[in-house]
């Protein structure tokens, strides 16, 4: 590597996908850009332009700098690289369900791995990720992009990425209030009914093979739930009536983006028909009065990657 | 059709498949043949060979020729056809955990439904099963046969089947006692921590994608569960044990078959390693005292088909 400067580009994601509730997840042609140079000495420059750009912290306390240190740390580099710039370019809404801190997470992963000669593949990426994140619900699809399966086994993470051979496109409503996971997680309840966790294992098991097969007529119940959306109506005023709004638009599909408040609706590639289904997901959300804009996207398909180098 | 005679020969299956509590299932080459024969005389003779053969009814009692009678009725041959001939060889063995009932529906409706042309297609032979059977986990794989997810909403089954391109061979360990699934149901709870069933849809799902995709170092979890099975250990003694001796001689996956007390481990196609893990799980089940025969088979790729007609 001839320079101490990159810049990565690191997708959006959504959690759970309806029944893969803590399992499943997808990467969104939606990105954030991150320019790193690593520096010598202790200096620490973090620059922020796009979404939420005033409420990102420029000391060390900064997330995706913590985990360039990661990399730096276990790498050995960590006292040849003590300081560094960051200027980030963030389009993925935050707090909003759309994985903006796994995106963080990843891009100063990806972006510290790439200045230190790639002494990590993909998958200690991943597992680097979880240990930051607590989860790989997000940053798995983060860094392998398309559909990803996620399985946590005595701390040990196993993701299995794919590309669904049906072309979807996502017409995603954000809402204009965040919702912390941490909340989101909390109405929850320790226990459910077994006949639920069925519901949800026959679906998310449906769901990935119509994708992986192409079978379009098996996705019409796939996207439901029974574990977490119902306990999260309450947090996302208008949730079933925007869930009905674009179903009867014409959406293969619903679910609620990670922990919320973004809805997620899925539909064929049809200019008119995703166009119908965004404006009546914001006109269902204007009725519970909630202000929502919409977002128009494909799957990405490669997860997180160097844009110039 | 010149005769009111037909032979169809249905598969045994196995339901969960570990994770897939209630959802996935597959079919064996371990096959039930049933003769049929349509008489215009109120006249029932049944005749059974082979496991289980001395219990089973005789009478309009029996399960077989009341599969017949609901497609008869249904398609409007109730009156023209009043009794019939049923001859069955059964290789099945019969409540151990591997759809000896299925395969007797299943096969009573096939029979039945070619004998009056075919008015019902394997949908419709799909939902008549589900009705008589209360559930498709068996039925669903004993019709198409391959994997099967199904998924039951609004009272509308729905099952996805497939072929993985993976090719396994399925030792089945069968002890000597039967279990009756309304026993093994009754060990469960009606609720289960959530952490649970998130652990099931996570392995559900790479299962399946492991399947489809044909990547078996994504197996090596998949066929765990948290669901049903810790509950059913208790009515299988040596069922760790039988599962741990499985995994140590070269399996990729283990789990109860069923409601059990079959128990099966899948294995990558070399005979030197299927035959160990046959002897190593009938020797951990006697360890246990409990005698079991092994059966070393494949997936069966196609669903109950007409042998002779």
């Amino acid at each position: 590597m001839d320079s101490n400067k990159i810049t990565v580009r690191v997708p959006g994601t959504s959690a759970n996908c309806g029944p893969g509730f803590d399992c499943l997840g997808l990467a969104a042609t939606i990105y954030n850009d991150l320019e790193m140079t690593l520096l010598e000495e202790e200096q620490l420059i973090i620059e922020a332009k796009g979404d939420g750009a005033d409420t990102i912290p420029t000391d060390d306390k900064n997330i995706v700098w913590k985990s360039a240190r990661m990399i730096l740390e276990r790498s050995g580099n960590g006292d040849r690289f003590k300081g560094g710039i960051l200027r980030m370019e963030n389009h993925i809404p935050m707090s909003r369900g759309l994985g903006s801190s796994a995106a963080a997470i990843v891009a100063g992963l990806v972006a510290a791995n790439e200045l230190v000669d790639k002494p990590f593949n993909r998958q200690e990426l991943l597992k680097f990720a979880t240990e930051i994140e607590g989860h790989p619900d997000n940053v798995a699809p983060a860094i392998f992009g398309g559909f990803t399966v996620s399985v946590v086994d005595k701390g040990q993470v196993q993701t299995f990425a794919f590309l669904p051979k049906i072309r979807l496109k996502l017409i995603v409503a954000v809402p204009d209030f965040p919702l912390s996971t941490r909340m989101a997680r909390q109405v929850l309840p320790k226990s459910v009914p077994m006949k639920d966790a069925v519901f949800n294992i026959g679906r998310a098991s449906m769901l990935v093979a119509a994708l992986i097969n192409g079978k379009e007529r098996f996705l019409a119940n796939a996207f439901d739930d029974a574990l977490h959306q119902p306990y999260r109506t309450k947090l996302v005023p208008g949730m079933q009536e925007v869930f009905s709004a674009a179903k009867k638009a014409g959406a293969l599909g619903v679910c609620l983006s990670g922990a919320g408040p973004c809805l997620i609706a899925f539909s064929a590639v049809d200019k008119h028909i995703e166009n119908n289904i965004a404006v009546e997901m914001m006109q269902a959300f204007k009725k519970n009065n909630v202000q929502a804009g919409a977002l128009i996207l494909d799957l990405d398909t490669k997860g997180a990657y160097v844009l110039r180098g």
